[in-house]
C-alpha cells in the first residue's frame, strides 16, 4: 500500500551539525539493560530498530569514568580500548542499515552510589540526590568536587567523546538531565557554589557549556554534538530575561550544541505509564524550545499514532519523532508508516516492563515484542520467521495474549493454525483488564494479534468453543498448545513466606470472581499480595462501583511492585482520591464473616477490621483442567498422531503478560523441534587484552 | 609468639571421603558478588583465605543451568567451557597454599525469577519461594516439575559435577537449603507431589539422594561430595522415627554425603546480624547433627574466638569450624591462632555490610577489613603492605575508623605517624555508637586498631588535642590527612527529591545533641530519612532513657535499608516490644514546638503529631572547618614543606564505616604519590572461544 502524502515530511532529512540523519525518526539513548557484557546482544538489538527505519539509534548511558558507577542497575562504559570494540558492534550495525549512531556520554554524579568502584561519588555541592527513595538508596553521600575534579570531568568527557568517535559514532552527548552531574549544576538546591559555577542561571549552565566545547573540540567535524538536558522543574522557575530558568538555558546554550535533546526530570514522569498519562504528555514542557534556538530538537512523548508525530512537526514542536518505547515494541514502526502500512504497527502499550527491565538489573523485556533482546542470543527477528521445515497443524487452546502470540507466530511460518477459545472474546485476562481504570491500551496486545491473525489466510478462529479430549482427538493436529491460562487462588503466606492454606470462606472472593461480575458487598477488604498492577487498579474498580474498600497488604507501599514500572505513587494517589484507606505491612490472617484479621509482618501484632468481604489478590495457579484430562487419555492423543504437545503463558508459569506474550512465541519458534529446550546462545564480552590496559592508552 | 597447646586440634587434618582437609578451618560457600564475569578479583579473593589458614576454601552458588538465574542478584555459573578455566583460577590459587577448594553448585528452583534467561522457574508443586517479600520479587511464579524435568536437574547437576572436576575442585555440593529447589522438595508446603519424590519424609528426601547419587557417579573418588542443607523449619517438625524431621534427614542421608554442612533456612538466621544475635547462635538448631552421622560436620556461628572454636568441637558439635563473614573480615584468622598472635585477629562486627554487598548486587565489602575485594584490582593485601620509597611525617587529624585505619596503614609502611583526636577517646563516631543497643561489637573497628597501633614503635596517639592551623604548620608533617566526620543536620527533603532548607528551630535535634548527652523532651518525634539502622537504634536508646518516642519515615518501613543487612524485621520487633509507634510513607513539613506536621510521600496528605520535641536523622555534612581555614592559609601550608594533603572518610563523603575504613585505607596506600587518583585494573571474563559454544561439548 502507499504511503498516504501527509506523512511524507517525516521521510525527511534533518542535519545535525556535521552529520545528516536520513529522516525524522530517532531512537533516542534509552536503557537496554545490556551494557558492554553483552556486546553482541546489545548491537543485534540496537541494529533491528535501524533496519527498521530509525534514522538514528542512540546507545543508552555510557559512562565516562570509574565515578559515575550505577552498580547494580546496569550501564555501558567508554573508557578503555575493549570498550571501544564493544560499541564499535553497535555502530557498525546502525550503519549498515543507513542509520546515524548516537552515544549518550554519561556521568551520574550524586545519583549513583559507585557500589563496585567504590570511589565517593561526585557532586557540585555535596547533596545527594533521591535522598529519601530507599529502594534506590546507598549509603555513600557525593563529596563537592573542586576546581581539579571539575577539570578531571571535562577531561574524561572529552577522552570519552575521542573514543566516541574512535567507536564510530555520529553523534555524541553531554548529559544534563534526570539528576547527573550536569543536572546537578542546573538546580541551585544541589548547586550551593560560590565560585563561577554557582549563582544565577548564567553560571549554573557554565559546567553543561563547557561539557559540550570540551566533547566539540573532541570530535572535530566528524560527529554532531547533541545536549541532552531536562526542562521540567526549570520550566517552573521565572527566569530574568526569559520566561523560565529552562528558556535562558536554552537561549545560553543554543551556540554550543547541534542538537537538543529535551526531556522530563525523572523516570516516573519522562516514563510515564499510560495508565496514568496519554502520548504526546511532554509537550506543555518543551514546547518552546525551538522558539529560541534553530538547532533541532527531538522529544519523546510515547508517539506511536503518525498523526501525531506530523502534528509535532508541522506545530513546530519538534524536528525530531523521539522514540525510546515505541521503538522497542515496534521496531519497524518507521518503515511500516513509510509502507503505508500503518495498521501492521505494533504499538507500545505504555505498561512500562521496559523500563522495569532496567529498576530489575536485567536485559530489556517487552510486553509487546517478545523479540526485544532476542535477537542475537535466540536468532530472532521481529518481522520475519524461519518457514517451518515442516508445516503442520497446529491447534492452541486459549485465546489469550499466549494463545494469540503462538498462533500468530506459527500461522507466519507456515502452519495451518487454528485457535479456540471458551470465551465469548479474544483477550483471555484482557478482556476484563481492559476494561479497568487506565488499562484500555494494554488490550493492544489482543488487538495487534487479532488483526494480524485475521489478515492470515491460513488461521482459523473460533470463539465460543469450550474444547475436551474427545475434540481434540477428532481434531488430531500435528502440534497441541494450551494456552488455557491460570485462576487466582485464595491462598495465604506466612511472614515467615510459608504458604498456610487457602482461606475457603464465604464471601471470600479472588479476582476471578470480579470478572465474572460478582461483586462483594462493601465494606471489601482487599488484601494484595501479589504487589503488581492489579491490587491496586481492582480496588480502585470496586470503589468505582459505589462499594466501600480498603486496601490492605505485607508491602511498604501499595501495588509496591510497580515501583519498577514508574506508577507506585501515582496508584497511590488514585487511591487516594477515592479516599480508600491503605495497611501496609500487615497480613491477612482469618476473615470471619464479619471481621478480619490482621497480623503486622513482622512483629506479628494483630488487629481487627469490620468488613463484610474480602477479596485475596495474592497466588495465581495455573487451569489444569485440559493438561490432566490429555495426561489420563495420552494413549489417544498419541494414537490420534498428535506430534508434539505443549503448554505455555500462565498455564504453565503464571507471570505478568509479558511472559504469556515471550512464552507463546517461544513455543511457536521451536514448535515441533525435537529433542528439549532450545538454549540461547551466551554472549561475552570483547577483551583483546587481559587484563585490562591503561586508560590513557584508550584515549590515544 | 608460641600457640596455646589446647588450640592444636584445630589444626589436625579431617577425611572428607576421598580428599583431606589440612586442618579445621573451613570456609563455607557464601556469596561474593563477583560472579565469572571478575574471574581474577575472584580468585585472589578466595586465595588471600587460603593463604590465611583456611584449610578449604569453597565459592559461592555456581549455576548448573539457566533455569537456575537469579539475575540481578550476582551468582557464578558452571556452564560452558570458559566457566571452567574462570573457575580454575580459584581452584589453583587454592591449592597452591594447600587449601582444598570447594564448589557450590545451585539450583535456585522456585526462588530465582530467571529475569535473564526468561525460563519459567522449576519447583516441586508450583509454590512461589517469597511470594510476599516485595524486595525480592518478580512476576513470574514457577511451574511444576514432570519426571523429565527431574532427570533434567539431575543430568545437569551430574554435568556440573564433572566440569566441577575438571575446573579442580576437590569438594563438590549437593546444595539443598534457604529455599533453593532442593530444599523445597523437603517442605511439605513446598512439595505437593503425589509421586514417589512428595509425601513422607522418606519421599521428599528422594530428589537429595539422587542428586547426591548422580554427583558421586560423577566424581568417582576424586572428589568428596558435600551436603549443604538448612534444618531451622524441620528441626521444629517432629519426626515418626527420631525427634524430628532434621533427625529423620540426616540419619537417611548419612550414606550418601560425605560431609554435612548444616545451617539455617533464611539468610537472616543464618547471618544474623550482631545487633541481635551473639557467637554461635546456629548451635540449638545443629547440634544433633553429629549424634546421627559419622561423616564430618561443618557448621557457622560468626567464629572468631578460638576457645569457643575448640568447644565445639571438644563438645561433639562440629568438626569443621566454618566461616563466612570471618573468614572475610580476616582471612589469616588460622594462622594468627595457629601462630599465636590471637590478639591480631581481625573479628568480623556482625555488621553484614558483606550480605549486603549481595543484596546490592555487587562485590562483596566488609567495614573490618577494608581490603576485601581489592586483592587483584588494587593489589592490597590484608596483612602486607608495600613499604614507603620514601618515609614521611603523616599527621591525620581524627581517631575516627577512618583516620585509625590510615594511621595504621601508613605506619606499616614504615612512616612516621602522629594521630590526634579533639575528643577524649578513640573511634570518633563509634564512641558514641558502641553504646546503643545491640552495637557493642561494632567497637571492635576502633579496638583493633588502637591495638595495632600501640604495638607499633612508629606512632604517636594525642587525645584531646584540636589542632588549628598554626599548629599544623608548626608540626609541618610530609603528609597531612583530616579525617575531621561529619555532623549531622537539620535538612529536610520535598517528596520529589528536592532538598527544601533545614528546619532550625528550637527543640528540634540531631544525632549529634544525643551522642552529646542533650536528650529531648518527650513526647519526641524521630524522623529518620537515612533509613539505615541509626534512626531505629537511637528511637530505642531514647526510649530506654523513659523518653517517650514516635518514630516517622518516609520509607515503607523502619530502617528501611537495614532489609540489606538482614536487620529490618528485628529492628521492627525491637520498636515493638518498646512500644513505639512506627508512621511509613510520611515527611516531616514542619514542628512549631508543640505539633509536628507531617504530610503523606505520595498524596501529600496532612495530618498532626503532638511532641514536644523533634530528632531528624537525616543527612549528614562533612565537619570542614580545618579544612577552611587550611583553604584560606594554603601557602603557610606549602610553606611548611607540606607535601601532600588529603581528606578521607566522613570528612569528604559521608557514608558507612565501611566506607570510612575503605577510604582511610585508600589513602594510606595512595600516600604521596603524585598524578591524581589511583585506578584499578579492569577485571575481564575468560573467553577461549566467541560466542560462547554449544553446553553440550563442556560436559566432555
Amino acid at each position: 500500500m502507499a504511503r498516504d502524502s501527509r506523512y511524507d515530511v517525516l521521510f525527511e532529512p534533518v542535519r545535525i551539525g556535521p552529520v545528516t540523519a536520513p529522516n525524522r525518526f530517532y531512537q533516542v539513548p534509552h536503557a537496554s539493560g545490556m551494557t558492554n557484557a553483552l556486546p553482541r546482544v546489545r548491537a543485534a538489538f540496537r541494529e533491528t530498530k535501524a533496519e527498521g527505519g530509525w534514522g538514528v539509534v542512540c546507545t543508552g548511558a555510557c559512562s565516562i569514568d570509574e565515578t559515575s558507577d550505577d552498580a547494580p542497575l546496569p550501564f555501558a562504559t567508554l573508557w578503555d580500548r575493549n570498550d571501544i570494540h564493544a560499541h564499535a558492534l553497535t555502530t557498525e550495525a546502525a550503519h549498515r542499515h543507513g542509520a546515524l549512531a548516537g552515544v549518550e556520554l554519561w556521568h551520574g554524579g550524586a545519583s549513583v552510589m559507585n557500589r563496585s568502584s567504590r570511589l565517593p561519588p561526585l557532586s557540585p555541592s555535596g547533596i545527594p540526590w533521591m535522598a529519601t527513595h530507599v529502594g534506590f538508596m546507598g549509603n555513600l553521600r557525593p563529596r563537592t568536587m573542586d576546581r581539579s575534579d571539575i577539570r578531571a570531568v571535562l577531561r574524561w568527557q572529552a577522552e570519552g567523546a575521542r573514543k566516541a568517535r574512535t567507536a564510530g559514532f555520529d553523534i555524541v552527548y553531554v548529559y544534563a538531565g534526570m539528576g547527573y552531574l550536569g543536572y546537578e549544576f542546573l538546580l541551585p538546591e544541589y548547586n550551593h557554589r560560590t565560585d563561577e559555577y554557582g549563582g544565577p542561571i548564567e553560571n549554573r549552565v557554565r559546567f553543561v557549556r563547557e561539557m559540550l566545547e570540551v566533547t566539540r573540540d573532541a570530535v572535530g567535524k566528524d560527529c554532531g554534538v547533541a545536549l541532552r538536558v531536562s526542562l521540567e522543574e526549570l520550566r517552573g522557575r521565572p527566569g530574568r530575561n526569559q520566561a523560565s530558568e529552562a528558556h535562558e538555558l536554552v537561549a545560553l546554550l543554543s551556540d554550543h550544541a547541534d542538537l537538543f535533546d529535551v526531556k522530563m526530570d525523572s523516570s516516573p514522569t519522562d516514563c510515564s505509564p499510560s495508565r496514568f498519562s496519554g502520548e504526546g504528555s511532554h509537550e506543555p514542557v518543551i514546547d518552546f524550545v525551538k522558539t529560541l534556538t534553530d538547532k533541532p530538537v527531538v522529544g519523546v512523548g510515547r508517539f506511536t499514532s503518525p498523526d501525531m508525530m506530523v502534528s509535532q512537526i508541522r506545530r513546530g514542536v519538534l524536528d525530531f519523532i523521539g522514540g525510546a518505547r515505541p521503538s522497542i515494541a515496534d521496531p519497524f514502526l518507521p518503515n511500516k508508516i513509510r509502507d503505508g502500512r500503518i495498521e501492521e504497527i505494533r504499538e507500545c502499550i505504555g505498561c512500562n516492563i521496559c523500563i522495569s527491565s532496567w529498576h530489575d538489573g536485567v536485559p530489556v523485556r517487552c510486553t509487546q515484542n517478545p523479540t526485544a533482546g532476542e535477537e542475537w542470543r535466540r536468532g530472532w527477528h521481529p518481522e520475519r520467521v524461519t518457514p517451518a521445515a515442516r508445516p503442520g497443524k497446529v491447534l492452541v487452546v486459549g485465546g489469550g495474549p499466549a494463545g494469540l502470540e503462538c498462533a500468530l507466530t506459527s500461522a507466519r511460518q507456515g502452519h495451518e493454525v487454528t485457535i479456540v477459545d471458551a470465551g465469548t472474546s479474544w483477550g483471555g485476562r484482557l478482556t476484563f483488564e481492559k476494561t479497568l481504570p487506565g488499562l484500555a491500551a494494554w488490550n493492544r496486545v489482543a488487538d495487534y494479534r487479532l488483526g494480524r491473525l485475521n489478515d492470515i489466510p491460513n488461521v482459523a478462529l473460533y470463539l465460543d468453543s469450550r474444547l475436551g479430549v474427545d475434540d481434540i482427538v477428532e481434531f488430531a493436529p500435528d502440534h497441541l498448545v494450551l494456552a488455557t491460562g491460570a485462576r487466582w487462588t485464595r491462598s495465604l503466606y506466612s511472614s515467615m513466606e510459608i504458604p498456610v492454606g487457602t482461606l475457603e470462606r464465604e464471601k471470600v472472593y479472588t479476582p476471578d470472581d470480579i470478572a465474572a461480575g460478582r461483586l462483594p458487598e462493601g465494606p471489601t477488604l482487599v488484601f494484595d499480595f501479589d504487589n503488581y498492577y492489579y491490587g491496586g487498579v481492582l480496588t480502585e474498580h470496586l470503589a468505582s462501583r459505589g462499594i466501600e474498600v480498603a486496601y490492605v497488604t505485607p508491602a511498604g507501599q501499595a501495588s509496591a511492585w510497580t515501583i519498577m514500572t514508574n506508577e507506585l505513587p501515582l496508584v497511590h494517589r488514585a487511591l487516594a482520591r477515592r479516599n480508600i484507606p491503605v495497611t501496609t505491612l500487615h497480613l491477612l490472617k482469618d476473615f470471619d464473616g464479619e471481621t478480619a484479621t490482621l497480623a503486622h509482618l513482622f512483629t506479628g501484632e494483630e488487629t481487627r477490621m469490620a468488613c463484610r468481604s474480602v477479596l485475596i489478590v495474592g497466588l495465581r495457579a495455573p487451569r489444569t483442567d485440559l493438561q490432566e484430562a490429555i495426561a489420563a487419555r495420552r494413549g489417544e492423543i498419541d494414537a490420534a498422531g498428535i506430534r508434539s504437545l505443549v503448554t505455555i503463558g500462565d498455564a504453565l508459569a503464571p507471570g505478568a503478560i509479558a511472559h504469556a506474550v515471550h512464552s507463546g512465541h517461544l513455543a511457536a519458534r521451536e514448535l515441533g523441534r525435537s529433542g528439549g529446550r532450545a538454549y540461547y546462545l551466551r554472549d561475552t564480552p570483547i577483551t583483546d587484552r587481559e587484563p585490562a590496559f591503561d586508560r590513557a592508552e584508550a584515549a590515544e
